[in-house]
């Protein structure tokens, strides 16, 4: 039995058994299968390793037998799979979306294979159009170094850098020269680059697809054949980029590497949208251990599943168990939903962050009282007694973003002054419209207030504690 | 007046008074054209240079006065333009139909211009898809090599190599690197590519468009960045190349070539078609002085004005001259076209060879005497007497490709056995296509044959002599 079937005995027994919903049963089951995302899976057989690569997969192109073909070979060769996942970087941050190949890397890198983070500074200054209508206006080398900045620590949860490789791209595509370049196109049929959706949308459109955005995937391919990639990881939004690599491979006369997609996750508004950080429907790895947490309990029920397949080290059997108690009602949606948040929050920022930000959320959003909660904003009530309630709001607190904001909270009835008693009893009242325009003062002045009372305001999800 | 309207005036005198059919005056016209093509140009004006160009050009893009002004700006700098021409030596012959823009060089370099002959070594290798309706393969190095031995000397009539440049483009293309390169075609647009019908009908037929062709116009146009071309000479088929180069040294930053194009001469044939070594509609610039001549004689009349235009150095009064006698009928249009193929024959051969040509021509094609021709094929009577004449004429004088080609020619009562006495006398006996199959003892014991008569052969317009 491998390390990894061991584990999910012990947390299938937790999972099977005990209430979802209770703190010590959900630090348990986090303690196990927090473990995974270090354990070492180099017990695996070829054929496993290739199993626990395509569960979480889209594609694995040719497949998955010759995945593990490729393994068994290199074991006899004595040597691991070296594994490419090529990033451009286009943006300062990284979310969780571009976390879910990474965590194949990094079961590859467990599994005893090298994997070589391969950084796109030659091809980020091209800009990979996918999935944008039209051009990206090209990066500077200031704008490259200030992305790449924080990539590497916000990846590093997921992989450990002392053991795989970190190579540019310009190490390579500096040196190719034009008669190379144009060799390996000749190779390359126009229609096999207009198989792109977007670039024979962008054309009939007459929009301004450039020549260089045409031969982006020619460029990353080579990459591949830097580096002799024997497997390629990217989201599934990059499969023609990586079907590329295969052909670019073969017209050097390499074994084509095996490419392997994964899905791209959905955002945490529930829309359908994918994961982006234009659509703010994101969880960003820099964020804190309470924010994470918060996001991941914002998303809709349904996405329960694919978060805990594509974020966790979660098997199908322990999936099912879990979506099964739900279905006959042996635990609720939410308080799986809770352990799932505990896991991304695990896997960012340890154990301890995400118990911390379990306790805090519940204190914050469930029935326990905000006395419990520690991080609250707190706002002096002797300093803006007489500050109107939207300027407290958008000034002095950050809770909206303008006074229009402001208002469209109260009148969608999310603006509230809570009073909470010593004994956690709470007394709302719900302010309107109009209440945004009166003073902190005549305010809390309406309330019942007592000594004994803390008072609260809440606009929204957001909550902040009146210092009397 | 210009050394040119003095040249003009000489030869009008000849044009319009003289018989054109007459051995002497042609010999005193081609004399004076002749000249023209080593001509000292420089004491034109800048308009004048403009127009000189541009009455042979299709294009002057963006003007022909542009051009004037540019000459005029290079003159106060104390400068010369840099004119390209460029040709990817694809293949080991050259013929009439590229001498046209040649001669346009010509006249740059008798203007005092400078011409760059560039030697597309490694666009050559990508191969420029123009007209074509399918990839080319890939020309190796000894396939370039050999095509570019003969070239220069083929040109070497047009154009003094003395003065000009002769520069491969792999000097600089090589050294282009692939950052480079991308950073050029960021910033050209697809659709400025996919203009070309030819690309546009390749990719609708599904046909294999290379990416590399489709860079080609991108990377042909970094040689005029090279060497900051100020003119750029190519046919009318290169026009969207052409635009290309000024696209590309915007790009660069530098002031955009201007573009001549100049027109793609009719094939020998008549048939409409573009002359074309694979349609066999061409005259070779490396063919010997007789062929030239007789494949010139072989045009219908309607070509005698384009090719006098495009092949010549007559200006636009001579040649108006010429077809007006043609068209008032004080000359024949069988006159004007021995005068063009004088022109041309002498042209790459010398006055000379072309007056030999003529005689030549006329002894073998004309009413005069088989006698007089020089260099009939023969075939000997002694050793060839039981040879059906199927045999003579396919395997021995090679005037027929096959069997039943030379049976067709009979069938057109296009083979004929001559006797010629020696008073010129001509006895012809047309030979139906029951006698190929006869040997030649046969058909010359059935003709009457006397000690003093010659026997020619005639299949179509081949002539052989029998030597008894």
């Amino acid at each position: 039995m491998s390390r990894l079937s061991e584990s999910v005995v012990r947390a299938m027994e937790i999972l099977k058994g005990s209430d979802l919903a209770a703190d010590y049963t959900v630090a348990r089951l986090l303690e196990e299968t927090y473990r995974r995302r270090s354990l070492d899976l180099s017990d695996l057989s070829p054929a496993e390793q290739a199993a626990l690569v395509e569960g979480r997969a889209i594609n694995v192109i040719p497949s998955a037998s010759g995945l593990a073909e490729k393994i068994t070979a290199a074991q006899a060769e004595g040597r691991s799979l070296v594994v490419k996942y090529g990033i451009d970087p286009t943006s300062p941050d990284v979310h969780l979306g571009h976390s879910v190949p990474i965590i194949i890397a990094s079961r590859f890198q467990r599994m005893g294979h090298h994997v070589v983070f391969i950084i796109g500074d030659v091809t980020a200054k091209i800009g990979d159009p996918s999935g944008r209508s039209s051009e990206r206006p090209p990066l500077t080398d200031a704008d490259i170094a200030h992305n790449l900045s924080g990539y590497q620590q916000q990846v590093t949860p997921f992989i450990d850098f002392t053991r795989a490789d970190l190579r540019f791209n310009g190490e390579w595509l500096n040196k190719v020269s034009l008669p190379e370049l144009v060799g390996i196109l000749a190779h390359v049929p126009v229609s096999m680059t207009l198989q792109r959706d977007d670039f024979r949308n962008r054309l009939a459109a007459g929009d301004g697809l450039s020549v260089a955005e045409f031969v982006y995937s020619v460029v990353m391919a080579l990459d591949s054949v830097a580096i002799t990639a024997d497997v390629e990881l990217g989201g599934v939004d990059q499969l023609l980029n990586l079907q590329m690599c295969r052909k670019v491979m073969e017209i050097r006369e390499q074994t084509p590497e095996i490419i392997i997609t994964t899905p791209l996750i959905e955002g945490t508004d529930g829309t359908g949208a994918k994961m982006s950080k234009s659509k703010g429907n994101y969880v960003g790895l820099s964020s804190s251990p309470d924010e994470i947490f918060g996001r991941v309990m914002s998303i809709p029920d349904h996405l329960i599943e694919p978060y805990l397949k594509q974020l966790t080290e979660w098997t199908d059997e322990e999936i099912t168990t879990v979506t099964g108690r739900v279905a006959d009602g042996t635990a609720h949606p939410m308080a799986v939903k809770r352990i799932l948040a505990g896991e991304v929050t695990a896997a960012l920022h340890g154990l301890k962050a995400a118990e911390a930000a379990r306790a805090e959320f519940t204190a914050r959003f469930s029935k326990r009282t905000f006395g419990e909660a520690q991080n609250l904003p707190a706002v002096s009530f002797q300093e803006h007694a007489e500050t109107p309630l939207v300027t407290l709001l958008t000034q002095v607190l950050g809770f909206a973003a303008s006074n229009s904001a402001a208002r469209r909270v109260a009148a969608q009835n999310g603006l509230r002054l809570i009073a909470e008693g010593v004994d956690g009893e709470q007394h709302t009242t719900q302010l309107d419209e109009g209440s945004t325009q009166q003073a902190l003062s005549a305010l809390v002045g309406e309330a019942e207030l007592t000594g004994e009372a803390t008072f609260y305001l809440k606009a929204g999800r957001k909550i902040a504690r009146i210092d009397v």
